[in-house]
């Protein structure tokens, strides 16, 4: 079932290469075997410790090639997204930690230079590769001593659709530089016919060596039968929207000036040391492009990549992934998923827009639904919201599904593209809050703060499911934009009924609390965690008030007046940073209208970065879980 | 001098086409003097009223060909960044309203559907043409009633090499749609052989009519002398960095997918209304390249098409350009490019960056200086900052000068690229605040809103040029990124001495206060009006102290706990949005420290747009000029 060698062995190879220069005193012919050793490795950790297993397995060979032809760390390489990164943590002297990966204190997912001197550059949003390794490349030219060092940007076929891709690509040919981009593609279907991929590449650009090398990539294509099917044209799709990128007649990368290479086998090591090694010292922008297969070497994942991708626990020998528990109530963006589909059954102007996060965001539901009335435009979240804002403007009403951190992406767009024209456009933003394994380029703590500025944004979030739908619902009739955030994970498992109308601006009482006492607002779902904090208040027999605010903006003041009226004190919690945020608009109203309230703000604390943990672990070291909330409370209410 | 008619006879054709319908019923042939009409009335009217000259001019032919062969408005025409509408504007009702141009209460600059139904979407920041009309083609398909409606994007060739208009073109084809996109291509030097292009054109797409068209079209070129020059071999450049983008082997678009037809003369009216009928009922996106020159038909703007961007004012026989008064002060972005030039003699890691606005910024000042060191990299925001954040991680120290506003589409690229990794970068953040005729796409109010919520990133903004330049000095030694903000046009005029050191988080006291009283709080240049105020009262017999905070981010803790001992009332004042800057800062430090102080904040109103006018009147409007602010600041001392 796996190719691969035992683990024992495997172990043994890598105490071997537990750095570069170890593998570069390798013979060429001994890194198949590396490679095996990586990929058992692999298999081994994230069979018991979940993380992005596919993407990786896919760019073993690539990895091992990369460090053995290039001087790292002198030599840079930037890995984009970084998914596809573990065999390069593996390398660089982190096998011995690779079993804490993702987990609290242990190694990131992702790439990060606080980790490492060999990861050169923050990898968790996509398309960022190009840019900084340009940045990088040209810096070196304009060092004296520092010519000499090389510069690799890595980069997936999904990730360079991004238009911070293309921004790279495009002035990759303006400055001088020696930057080599490596096109790490694993979802190709490449069907052009024998002859004009022979044309194709025999346009290329070439030194005798490389039309060896060339003829060697177009032997080993036709031998693996990846050529064929005539019918099919002579496109090679990327799996994220750029048609035929690469054709006969048509080279993108040569259209802006960018010497193309490719495309070669990239699971062949030695043959990938070749032409890495042969285009290694070239000077100007160069482009390689590689065909790889996602979950390469791994049965199961290479027959199945998309469920692969992040597979969770599974068994290594037979590749059967152990079933998590289901959870006893719906995730979020299931909630929202349903929600949407019922609505766009009734609504004909209800159409849905995410960024390649159709399952992540469960746009999928009516993709399954109303194919024709959803779009997943790939990583492009600056376009997915000017689209919603010509839909809108149009007459539809667009549902924008995007998650909070990278909704970052799209902020002009938001403000210049659909809040100055007041279009109708339901943002729904998901993973907002600590989002737990991922880690800091993945939180979504920010929004509150960024799109609470914006005139005339509502603002809103949701503590149970019925909230969220009647948060939807109503957006139809606001004839301007909304935004609703929610988390990761599960909803609280409340009642899903039929739609009902939701005022703006109108705040929620869960409980009163004693005159004179506390009173806890909250907005969104970590209102669940404050409901158990006042619940145990109450058993110790203090009475405190819980308001679900829902909304930032327009924001309840006359809730706002009713309980400065009646308590002494307020504690606003929120899975957000601190600043920016609810707490922000309710000191701000308090300190005009009644200061002698007391405001204390319990969230993400301003200038902290939240790390790599569970997202229970998070709130609680950032002090907003239920336990914090009840001691907030406990300490106001003694004062 | 002027290829025009003469106002009066433009005037009358004007008369008679206040509307594209009447437009419609001239035959082809009285379609070249109503171009001539049009920019006779363009060179009237800017010439005493400025505003934005060769871009519009240059637009003329292609606006009338427009609305002639589609039925405007039920058919939508999407201008990108709008400058060139001016005669759209004419064409379409406003004629008799288009001596208001960037007026207070008169016509926008911009195309703005709140201010015509003909102004299909807002278009003040470059490259969302595509994705905003994509979204209404898309939508007329899916709406019963609608699918003959159609959409065409405008866009020029500097605005779609920004990556939101890559990301456009890569999703046009991925939804049914019969989108038109218009490349109104002006700062091309196009340079194939005639061979070359022969057969380039040969192989588009054509129907026998489209055949003929072609033909002609290439006898158009080889007629006008466009083609030629061998030497300069066979790419068309584009202002911004696009090369080859169309070249004998190598169509970007067609790459895309999209089907491409031209390069065809702009001007040539009659020939644009035929390629647009022929191609005008296509099923599917398509691209249309025009040719145009900026400046038009005016001698004087064609021969320096960059001066006459926007010209001011000007004599419109003659061509001469009124000299606007020499301003006694210098501009805040000279003082920027100054310092910059002295800091790069001295410090050989630094460079400079913008993003298509070098001498909107005055980093043409050190492109000067220090070509190699200085990066235009077009209109391209986000990968501005991440190349930014390369150089840096490679050891440079950049300054990244781009405008507040459009640093908006850079807002995930300063959290993820940049600050994450606490990456020693400046951002000099020029037109924040209000900037006056431009308007509500161009003002810089949600900067400090949207930076002050990231952890790590300090933020500043001077007073007068000496701490400008002590920042951008200080910057160099303090290891993370740091913000500064200044806004449009002039600085005080202070004193510009050597380098010095500047504290972080420390404030400055301009003038002490009678204790018990107010003190006015400012940041950045505003402080100067509040000076102005400062200085009335005083000359009223009231002592008020003034503390230039220069700080938001570490902000001055210690200042404030002296000032909240001393003074029953602060007044905070910034050319921001008045949520999520100094005055939230400060409101919130009070309320946790000193609860008893009062806190006035004066800038712009958290819910408002601010219209275009003078900066001044939008000051006065939005509550924060130096009578505004010593208003405020009496009626907090009589309380």
């Amino acid at each position: 079932m796996v190719d691969s060698i035992d683990t024992h062995k495997a172990g043994e190879i890598l105490a071997k290469v537990q750095y570069p220069a170890q593998l570069r005193e390798l013979t060429v012919e001994e890194l198949p075997a590396v490679c095996m050793a990586l990929r058992s490795r692999i298999v081994d950790t994230l069979s018991r410790n979940p993380g992005h297993f596919a993407s990786s397995m896919g760019a073993v060979e690539l990895t091992v090639a990369l460090h053995y032809v290039f001087d790292t760390p002198a030599d840079r390489i930037v890995w984009d997204v970084g998914h596809q990164a573990y065999a390069h943590k593996l390398l660089t002297g982190r096998a011995e930690r690779f079993d804490s990966l993702r987990k609290e204190g242990g190694l990131s997912g992702f790439p990060n230079p606080a980790e490492s001197e060999y990861d050169t550059f923050i990898a968790g949003h996509a398309s960022n590769s190009i840019s900084a390794a340009l940045g990088m490349a040209v810096s070196d030219l304009l060092t004296p001593g520092n010519e000499l060092r090389r510069t690799v940007a890595v980069i997936g076929d999904a990730s360079i659709s991004g238009g911070l891709a293309f921004e790279g690509l495009n002035n990759a040919t303006q400055h001088d530089n020696n930057l080599l981009i490596v096109l790490n593609d694993n979802d190709m279907s490449i069907d052009p016919n024998v002859g004009a991929l022979h044309r194709y590449l025999s346009r290329l650009t070439t030194s005798a060596r490389y039309n060896r090398m060339r003829f060697r990539a177009y032997n080993f294509l036709k031998r693996h039968n990846i050529l064929g099917d005539k019918g099919k044209g002579l496109l090679i799709r990327f799996a994220n929207s750029i048609k035929s990128l690469v054709s006969r007649r048509q080279n993108i990368f040569e259209g802006l000036n960018i010497r193309y290479f490719g495309p070669i086998d990239g699971h062949d090591v030695e043959n990938l040391v070749k032409v890495l090694t042969e285009i290694r010292d070239m000077k100007g922008p160069r482009l390689l492009h590689l065909c790889t297969r996602k979950g390469k070497g791994y049965t199961p994942a290479e027959m199945n990549p998309s469920v692969w991708h992040a597979p969770g626990k599974f068994d290594p020998l037979t590749g059967e992934r152990v079933k998590p528990a289901v959870p006893a109530t719906p995730k979020w963006q299931e909630v929202f998923g349903r929600a949407l589909v019922e609505l766009a059954k009734e609504h004909s102007e209800v159409v849905g827009i995410t960024a390649a996060m159709p399952s992540g965001t469960s746009m999928s539901m009516m993709m399954e639904a109303f194919p024709d009335r959803v779009f997943d435009v790939g990583i492009s979240e600056g376009h997915a919201v000017t689209f919603a804002g010509g839909l809108a403007a149009a007459g539809k009403h667009p549902f924008v599904a995007i998650y909070s951190s990278f909704l970052q992406r799209a902020y002009d767009n938001i403000i210049h593209d659909v809040a100055i024209q007041s279009l109708p456009v339901t943002f729904c933003i998901d993973r907002a809050g600590v989002v737990g394994d991922d880690g800091v380029t993945h939180h979504g703590l920010f929004d509150l703060a960024y799109l609470s500025v914006i005139p005339g944004l509502m603002i809103a979030a949701p503590m149970d499911e019925q909230t969220l739908r009647d948060l939807m619902y109503s957006s139809l009739s606001f004839s301007r934009p909304l935004a609703i955030r929610y988390p990761r994970g599960s909803a609280p498992g409340g009642r899903q009924g039929d739609f009902g109308d939701i005022l703006p601006g109108k705040a929620r009482m869960m409980q009163e609390g004693e005159a004179g006492g506390v009173a806890v607002l909250t907005l969104g779902a970590i209102g669940n965690d404050a409901s158990v904090a006042v619940g145990r208040l109450r058993d110790k027999g203090m009475r405190v008030a819980h308001y679900d605010m829902i909304w930032l903006a327009p924001l309840d003041t006359d809730a706002l007046e009713h309980i400065c009226d009646r308590y002494k004190a307020i504690v606003t919690v929120e899975d957000a940073s601190v600043h920016g945020g609810l707490g922000t608009a309710v000191t701000e109203w308090v300190a005009a209208h009644a200061p002698r309230v007391k405001v204390m703000k319990l969230g993400v604390p301003h200038d902290m970065w939240v790390a790599h943990a569970s997202v229970e672990r998070q709130k609680e070291t950032c002090g907003y879980d239920a336990a914090a909330i009840e001691a907030a409370v406990s300490q106001l209410m003694n004062n």
